[in-house]
């Protein structure tokens, strides 16, 4: 399949189910000398791990990382830096019963035509699962951007169904359960939450992201612009069905006498754009939106075929989030990451020498 | 720079600039035996070539495409196809006073800091000059798709600022210089371009596709997930914002209760997916949307800065787009032709020998 | 650096330093179905483990594998199959000496420029201790080519230093610690390692190998050739100085008439191009030969500098194969295993649908 | 097919056949600001080009490069390069005859096997032609090694059937028709070949390569090892059968105290390795030989079978080289030229911010 890379030069490579002994990575082209430890891992894993509040999934995951080679003396050293999480809650006999039963939503149906046979524990490789590895690789991108070139990268939930975040306050994004950075409306995020699990049901979101302190001039016309990557690896995280960059769909009715950012000796006027001029970063901050699906395993019963092509009703057991949006937030910021760290290093293989004529203009909005 | 190729297995590498000798691409591993000629492939330039109404740039290109290798007595054979398209209509002479500005909304500023100099006629690379490439090597994976599996892929203008397609009527898209579906739509569009048009000014648009006739299993999870490259391909489209599969960011107010398209003994019941389930493609309908954002080169006098940083006013007189959205629609269809194509050579790679256990569901919605 | 993956559809990325806590591998696109257990693996495994003889290491590891993904109810699911071994025998303490030091024919130096620093600890990543990797995830490509395609590979030590396998008897390879087809060669060669390592001296080797029962059809020309994709396999292998392809450098005074394989109605009738021609394989054996160093590790004190530049005697005392090219035998299998495997799969995810006009030639030759 | 690229960051896709309207290829990711005009690569092409002496091809092809981007004002912008060469002197008539007949030692039967089909004419893409369009490509990165690093990478004849070069003059190379670097050894090749063309054979030839002014650090282990891409480069030549590094199989017989290279404060005593340790360049010259198979095409009548297994007897009547060794040292040149390239880029992309602790060693030897 060949499909479990991402990267050119910092490239990941995932493995692992559900249910089988452990999930990892493989993260090969990471600069030498950057300071790293387990740790440094451990605590993006932390944000993205279940079962902290009655709001996420109750399976019980240590999620606890272990960094198998590329490290030596506390620093990396330039070769294949592998990452193992051993699963330690895998309930299988929880999903014995949705054997020969298809899931609406699920990847059930589409993993069986595909490959002729699937692993039914937990949707297998299908399982949100396997981001856990998408984060501690990750992690590894943040810490470089951040320590070598003075980018942060910073998501939240901005929207749940009907309930928008309002207010942006930066401190509150991590003092609730829900990465929002209105406080007000994470309250009221926790009581529709409460409702929908009574329920039995589950809820869409959307999650935003900015990336502060941009580097000038990554991404690679024509095809691999950098929000065509970026709008890849976004895309590519369980349950995105959208992706926009800058304005994103508001574009469409915007004109161009509004929409193009001024540039001033002050710096840019506006940021319509997002950050991306013609598919490489101007410098201002980076700014997505993804469209999360609400979960399909859900409690309500719900009409489905079994695999001889019968009527069937399907219930969902087992432990799962209402709202996967909300622990989408930290996986969102890893896949930029790896994105934005990739970006960097092709730039500068081709352009390593290169002197700008000009000054970079002032990152003003 | 390395990012002017797109596809692992039906590869497609592209060339040129606005106002160079020539654009042109290469498209390697198309599978042999596929009956080709100039003539396939240009009547999908037809479709994109400017100057075919009042409502698109006057520049005049005869588009004309010679196929340089890969075809011999009227099949392809296996070996890459390279197709050429001299550049007949250049006028740099209108470009020289922009030499030293930096235009609003374009890659000027973009590409001198990243290369350190910059092609500045008529945008070089970053014009959208070079999707004629993109539509030249899109017509042979259509073909294909068309011709071996039934695959069908059809876009339309949606919607153009303001004005929304209300009716879809697939006759009228060939029937109006604007893609749209809709022909009432169409007449209104006319006039809110002339409008436009004496106002110097541009407006942004959404374009829709729809894909029949689609393969099951297509997609290698977890990156190379079936919408991540779709989203890819299209946001790497210049001009293009946003990308959503399916409900797109109607999804972030849907309940799971509602999204998860129940599965019948006739078929899907419903398609909120857009045909893709766990990143494979189910056989249902393929469902995109882009949102394109209106051209940046406007009448329409702008503050930027000169290469000294000094504030100037801006006007671009060149021959542009009012909505380039329009003739994002076979560019559109193009880069999906791309995109399966590669996914379908992809999955037959590792699963030519898979029998599915169960035949496959119905496309009913 | 992103090199330590190989293949493009069936891609083997591995990681791990000789002294770290585990070295492993992904193997990425393996075709669903086949049956696969760690004993499968294992078995290849334990034909290049070290400590087997008194002619190879005396470290002892045990080279367990784990299988960690990929695998569900004893076959593969055509997800990512994760791999681990763990390090039990390393001892760190044997290196330190040698820290500060550049030992002549070892990566040392070269590692330290590249990446600024290095993991001393026993070569590191560039110890052959990465290429039990190579044999765990080429005995799962070698599975699948014996049981779905009837293609075996087999390598053997052709000669070391002086003494040449002058008979061929393929059942002997495996009865002698060297691999070697010719029982009379192989009791010389315990003789001559025996005074060897009296001398604390080293010497090289030729691994010869052959393929039978292969594909027509493989290889994609012009670059990826079979026997490029083949030189590259084999030339990626520890210690490796040379490749040749069928009669190797006996071409340059071969004349045509001599070399051109005749094809008559009962096959081949001969086999001077090694089963590749024009860059695909003809379903003649395949047959390549590769020329192996002496290892650098010996006894001897040699001159060399220190970090500082300085002049100094090295010896090295740690604990090695006084001639690598023997424990080689597995891997140059393994490699070829994983390059077939690789272009079996590209082979057919372009030409699936293809009906050759002509019935394969037999494989007299 | 998708086996027409070559090269990561310095990416080179070629296309076309013997006789088709054209060949070309297209170079993404070249740094932006080289100096380049079609002079520059016409020269090189110029030394490949057929019909300079009795001693190659009578084909008369002008072989004249057309630039169809990436450059402006005289300087690459760092957007792909397009190259385009014209066939001017095909003559399809002389390969009618061979339409329905497997050539021994030629791609015919593989070709058709793979492919269902195939373009007969002068060998279509296997043909050497396509060699032209690498030539092209390595001048330019050619150019860039030498202008901004200093490095000189040097081919030569250095054996034809039983005549060796058996003295080194590099002013003598580029003063026969055989770059030989032995001007009484190139007089005997002449006869030889006089001979050998009214024989109605071919020969066989060995080619040998050395580069000066090494860059330290190149190759990316383990796989992507510098010898193992310069091998696959090599090995991806028409016709060629076997590469050396260093001593190449001359180590089999070395013991290890004879071939590591000793390094002293002066520098490295020797260099056995050719350049190469641990899979990355030490700054020593890199040292490599190819051998190069007899061309197929000869009058000397063959026996052979047709499309329907029959024997038939075969003569090849088109102009040939008798010996292709010769045209092969420009294209090892290039193939070279490429292979450093993209590897300069791939080893600054992760190491651009590396400062080595200790000074380069001399390159003495």
């Amino acid at each position: 399949m060949a499909g479990s890379s991402i990267g050119e030069l910092f490239r990941v490579s995932t493995f692992g189910e559900s249910h089988g002994p452990a999930i990892g990575a493989v993260v090969d082209g990471c600069p030498p000398g950057l300071a790293l430890t387990e740790a440094d891992i451990q605590v993006e894993l932390d944000r993205r791990r279940p079962g902290q509040s009655r709001h996420t999934t109750q399976r019980q995951e240590a999620d606890q990382v272990e960094i198998l080679s590329g490290v030596f003396a506390g620093v990396t050293t330039g070769t294949p830096i592998g990452l193992l999480i051993r699963n330690t809650d895998q309930r299988s006999q929880d999903y014995s019963k949705i054997k020969d039963r298809f899931r609406p939503g699920h990847a059930d149906y589409t993993y069986l035509q595909k490959f002729g046979l699937r692993d039914y524990r937990g949707g297998g490789r299908s399982s949100a699962r396997e981001t856990a590895t998408r984060v501690a690789a990750g992690a590894i991108a943040r810490k470089y951007l951040r320590e070598r070139l003075g980018t942060e990268i910073r998501a939240w939930l901005a929207q749940m169904g009907p309930i928008h975040a309002a207010q942006f306050d930066d401190a509150q994004i991590d003092q609730n359960p829900f990465f929002c950075p209105d406080a007000q409306a994470a309250l009221r995020m926790a009581e529709y939450l409460d409702d929908l699990r009574k329920a039995g049901d589950s809820i869409g979101a959307r999650v935003d992201v900015q990336v502060t302190g941009m580097p000038v001039g990554l991404g690679e016309p024509v095809f691999d612009r950098l929000e065509a990557d970026v709008a890849k690896a976004l895309m590519s995280i369980n349950a995105v069905k959208a992706v926009a960059i800058g304005d994103g769909f508001a574009v469409v009715e915007q004109r161009g006498s509004e929409h193009g950012d001024a540039l001033t000796p002050a710096g840019f006027a506006s940021n319509h754009a997002g950050g991306v001029l013609g598919g490489i970063s101007s410098g201002q901050d980076l700014r997505a939106s993804v469209a999360i699906k609400p979960t399909s395993s859900i409690r309500i019963p719900r009409p489905s075929i079994n695999l001889q092509g019968e009527e069937i009703e399907i219930v969902t057991t087992g432990r799962h989030d209402p709202c996967v949006g909300i622990r989408a937030v930290p996986i969102v910021e890893a896949m930029l990451a790896i994105t934005l760290m990739d970006h960097y290093l092709r730039h500068r293989a081709q352009n390593a020498d290169v002197t700008p004529p000009v000054a970079p203009i002032p990152r003003q909005c």
